[in-house]
């Protein structure tokens, strides 16, 4: 809700006309930017218990404006402020709600800093709180991720693994879940480390280029959290990379979550009918009285579109921008906040989600049997007693063109058909090939072997400072 | 403003548990396809007469429809209704508001169709309006370009003419407009074409396959203002390529908005110092009071980031999604609409403020005589005695190092510099090659002089069906 | 292949150093633009004939000039040419050759142009003829799509629709394959728009302000096949927006072809098993023997990243720069090139292919028949008795919870059950919902019966210019 | 160069019909993948290796497999290997050579693994030490902005500082480079982050599920150069997020170094005239013969377009592709061979031009004091004589006011006016505000006073490791 009495504008002393008020509507950011209200405040706050503690504020009017600004606050959270259009952004609305509770002394809190160095500080604050946020959050599903892996393992379900979405060769479903906890760690490192690079306070960079109040930054910067002041005044206002590295952050994760989606999506057809996904997260159809939807899923794919887009958009913006602070900076803020918003409540359905979902596991165990899946098994059964992989390689491929196309499986074939192929071929053999044998052998650190998964899910336990069962 | 005192779903009946709450606000997309309630108010009601037309409905049956549907129609208008997440969308809400007006009998109006082509209509009527609206405007700031152009041509206003931002050769300020106007123009036609092609009606098409109601869907069409029906159901209800035309148009015609907004900035720098921006366009510093800044122009460049990001965002939802509809085209609008709104204002603005933008004819006179941008009209006076280009272009060269190593213009060389330089060359040679003279000898078609752009500007005022000065 | 001997530059008549070694490679385009050999060279041809026509050449100069250019290309085109990096791009390398060849005279070539004329000319050139020959390739696929839709329709094979991915209705193979043919010939019309509205000749623009010599531009635009010369010199060498018309163009086919190439993928699992690819078109594993890989349709859905790639590119390179030309206008030509070789190869590859691809009707019917498909026809049955549409939508979609829990079919179900749900219903109402049934019924006007599928592909052979069978 | 004669598919036993030529030229990726041979052979070596220790070959087996190796090798280096497309990749050119070479026990090598592991080790194994790389040239450009910095700091030059492109505050030059080199900071940790997220090794993931040999990968893992092997084999073969995160840090690169670029663009333009770059890293026009034209810089900021494609493109390939590997994934190569090349000629040419860069700091000091770059101290010297700094700087803003519309500076205000704003001004005061006063006052830590960027250059060199002087 937006207002338009206007009071004077606050930069207006050279200006001989009135700004256009399409202009103004188009130059306005409190429609967005009030979000970061808090991050404002906060910074306000510590910025006005700085100037005290160096003199240039007396005792007095430091208490005013702090009292001041908490009264703000708390109206802001009450819902009892007015954000008007023609005060410009956050930081003038909130500013002019404080003069007009506290009269004149308000100016006193703008010393020494500008809107450059206070919009780059609440940005800061915020996005440096949403990859924090996020890289819980993707720790929170890799938590899923690992105990759903848990739980199949022990139910030892067996899924066919796919390359090119051909069946390749059999795996654990434990397997797959441990796939994309692998994935989502990376996620979180990624997050972290954006956190850890723009963990510096730009505040007291003023416009660009400082100032000569003697103000002191570091306390500043310890009492909002950050590690340290940014070092040059010119990159604190101007430069927006810690924004473009969390959206690459989130751009990378929506495509992890894009690829879980798709296969998600594919597992609850009707032709794989691997999974069911719960009612409480489908939907149906007003016309189809039989659909059961994967809404969420696919949103979750789709939604890949608005977060690369959000990067690609932001990467546009700063292509080519002079330093300093440039208005075409003012495009930051929405993107990083769609792009949060949209993962955290992707993340959060996924948690939600992944637990509730039911997999068939004779389904998927014979989906694993019948592709073929074992065909390296057997050409592995061949190298193994001595005869060159390549000419194994081609004994099993011409075995599966002879059952493919009579609809039969390797298991199927008569020991006649086995041995003119390979004298070392016959029913038992292919009999002996299942999948859980397969899955077993795969011992290779890393591989799919009931051992390995065991011990990956051990390990990701314990990363993860979850108890390790005995 | 929703609220989620919930109603039975109109999908619910295979379901045997709720939907979660939070998929639901996921899923939900009726905080921004309320937006389409014009369009789908309209298309209810070709649809109920056309329903009543073949029979399907009773006359009675389609007045109360009809008379329901206005009735609602007029509260949102109104601001009186009250849409609700838990009815998903602008269809449901809409038809739920309906029953509640007027009974089961609102339950007929969904006869024969589906919301996938319920959703594609509605999208298709807004994207296609927003097309020909993109293509007024745009018209209508070529407009203020033309004029521009023929103020600045009587005015006989020359600016310097760049390559690579560096002087390169004079040219009239009106050919400068002039150039704007050409891209626009061609702006205009891709919206044009884009709206033409996305000329048809999906209503009919229903959830994939078309329906066994004896519809009459070209009916529908003329009435809802479109050329024809889609002509293949699947592609009617599964296709978004309209809306990636579109947003194409736009990215395309932001990439040009932000060419010029970089002129307009570069241009009222203290540096150019060729423009003095409008007061009422322009805003000032929290902290610096000499600041002018050119923010219209900052944000018109920035916000190709976003209306890019919005193309890229679509093309990815679009990309490797099977037929026909998915959830994921739920994603197609927000795009649409944030990049129809951002292109709307830009438009509006710059046809707003180009005509108050105050040009310096001196100072962008003096700087285009003062950047050697005559040089080529002496290496050309070489050439016409004879003087082969290449050796004149080397003689010219040598003469800029000379006088730029000395900081002095072409024709503050002396004689013997001249005539060092080549025996053709003296002062008085130097002195006739003004920047008058060489805008007035480029006379090749599309060239600057004045009697060509006199001849684009009258073309440019024929085609936008404005009066050519006698 | 380049060569690095020197010869003095032909603009370096300032210049008191020589360019760096470093630079000269970063610099030069030759080593992709030389690719415009053939648009170059005719352009110079119609060039220097039109210099001759305005007597600005003799007659001796002319033939002698354009002598040199025909063995120049003759030399190109037999493979017997030097492409020299130290001689930057395709423009100086051509010129260089040609007075290697015919002496100084060649000077002369370049009377009244500019490089930046001269390439926007080569650029738009390529472009152009790479529209238009998308278009025909475009066209030549909708005409597969269409003989396909002919042939699926003649053997009546029956296909699942989707929506969601999740069986929605049954539809005709032969109206999916219209389907795409609607988007191709839409795509088709793209280029063509796009060819059109970049059908003007930019030579002569010059530098960027046009020419004092009295050349004639337009029977050089004629005589290059172009409908008129560009209107403004400006925009004649600043305005790339033809080349992002063709990539947006080329990006919406291949979002297009990617859909198709993600359909085809799922067809043809195992799972779905509804098709198999040529063995042609396929290929195998290096380890797994029974691997017979969609690799075709698999990059061609992945090679829609390239091109949105080349699209984002040239989007963020024009983005900003002031006109006319600037250096950064030298990244247009790749992207270009390689999407119109991308899409050349894809839309060929699938034109070999669809033809070869074996569709299995009898798996096709059957998927279509066990989802539940007909749903929605018992749902119209009960509606066509009375029975309002949202009852009959709840009534079914509880049958089809009962049979989908216990793993049956609609037609499996008991009278008693199928009486439970509603009075009207029995065994024999379900056993006459048949898809075959289904698909006929859907009358409306673009819908999937037989009968609306036939006069659309008959349609679109006309418009197609082939026969339609009598 | 490739080569088309055939030898049989390695993996073509079960295949009926030969491949396509052109589909066989679609596919294959040795075109580009060559460029990996030095990665695949060194895979190889140490897989081999392992293989001896683990006794899956003899020792006879490894020796000939690894002089075979070398041996091609040394052809490949010395430029005596045919690259065939009809092999493919860069893999089976490779071991197919290696079989003409050693004969039949060649295919040894690729027992316990498959292409899908080995090409994602040869291009992580590229990327990283692309990352690596690209570090280290980030660094060194970033020691030439030191240095430059420390250049300029000694010399004292002054530089407008800008905000919107209007002159804001006068800054030092050294603070300007200052800059930039905290931008490349953050840009090298950037990529040593990513470098070490993709520290494993995936050798020994085979296809997708691990192998059955027992091999030994944290051997293989540490021979490569590796910290660990990856711990999930579905992830090791058909994750790319190592690239998707390399490719954003080379965007987030670009976009700064299309920041600088802008800027020296304009200082070296004719208006600003900050800047002469040197003749070695500029070029001229073949038509004007004055220009010097900023190729370098324009393409530098051009280059962004195609970094950002490149990302925007593997984002769209990797977007929802289900695991593990599908063929899309080959389109991952090119953009990060493209990325990496082309910021690695960017790095490198302005690391060669910076030093070479002439600064005219009588024009920059002018431009500084002209701009009104004081009146934030004016208003400062009024705000600490006890005025409210809003009112200070309404005071400001009028006398700017006063003295553009008069094309005066402040300090050419006669005392009259001064007075008649504020009786605290005078002509005295206005004169003691000069540039130099300005930029010594703004002492805050992160400033451009002289003791702040002293203080930092000395501190950035250490963190560079170059010694400090004393």
């Amino acid at each position: 809700m937006t207002h338009n009495t206007k009071d004077k504008k606050l930069w207006g002393g050279r200006f001989a006309e009135a700004t256009d008020s399409l202009v103004e509507l188009f130059n306005a950011s409190v429609s967005f930017d009030q979000r970061l209200y808090e991050q404002d405040i906060r910074g306000s706050l510590a910025h006005v218990a700085m100037l005290g503690r160096v003199d240039i504020l007396s005792a007095e009017e430091v208490t005013a404006i702090t009292d001041g600004l908490n009264a703000v606050l708390d109206d802001i959270r009450a819902g009892n402020f007015e954000w008007r259009l023609d005060r410009e952004d956050v930081h003038m609305n909130i500013e002019a709600a404080l003069r007009d509770r506290i009269g004149p002394v308000a100016g006193k809190l703008h010393t020494a800093r500008s809107r450059n160095d206070q919009v780059a500080l609440d940005f800061r604050l915020f996005t440096k709180e949403a990859a924090l946020d996020l890289a819980a959050q993707t720790r929170a599903l890799r938590a899923f991720m690992v105990s759903e892996a848990e739980r199949a393992l022990e139910a030892g379900v067996i899924l066919p693994g796919y390359t090119h979405l051909q069946v390749a060769q059999p795996i654990l479903l434990a397997h797959w879940f441990m796939a994309y906890a692998a994935m989502l760690e990376r996620d979180e490192g990624r997050f972290l480390d954006a956190a850890a690079r723009m963990d510096e306070s730009p505040l007291g960079s003023s416009a660009l280029a400082g100032t000569p109040w003697p103000i002191d930054r570091h306390t500043v910067a310890v009492a909002l959290g950050f590690a340290r002041p940014t070092a040059n005044s010119l990159d604190g206002v101007g430069s927006r990379d810690f924004a473009l590295e969390f959206l690459s952050a989130c751009a990378i994760l929506s495509a992890h979550l894009s690829r879980l989606s798709e296969e998600l999506i594919l597992y609850s057809t009707f032709e794989f009918g691997f999974l069911t996904l719960p009612d409480s997260h489908t939907t149906g159809s007003s016309i189809m009285p039989q659909k059961k939807n994967p809404d969420v899923s696919e949103l979750a794919r789709g939604k890949a579109g608005r977060v690369f887009g959000n990067l690609m958009g932001l990467l546009t913006v700063v292509k080519g921008t002079p330093l300093a602070y440039n208005k075409d900076l003012q495009e930051d803020k929405e993107g990083v906040f769609d792009s949060y918003d949209t993962l955290s409540i992707v993340l959060r359905l996924y948690a939600d989600m992944l637990p509730k979902c039911e997999w068939h596991a004779e389904k998927t165990r014979e989906a694993a049997a019948r592709g073929y899946s074992t065909a390296t098994d057997v050409a592995d059964f061949l190298a193994r007693q001595g005869v060159p992989f390549r000419e194994a390689h081609e004994v099993v491929g011409g075995l599966v063109g002879v059952a493919s196309r009579s609809g039969r499986q390797l298991w199927e074939l008569t020991d006649e058909e086995l041995q003119a192929a390979h004298p070392l071929l016959n029913a038992e053999v292919a009999a002996s090939l299942t999948v859980e044998e397969s899955v077993k052998s795969r011992l290779s650190y890393g591989g799919t072997a009931p051992r390995r998964v065991r011990e990956a899910v051990d390990a990701a336990k314990a990363r993860l400072g979850l108890g390790v069962e005995e």
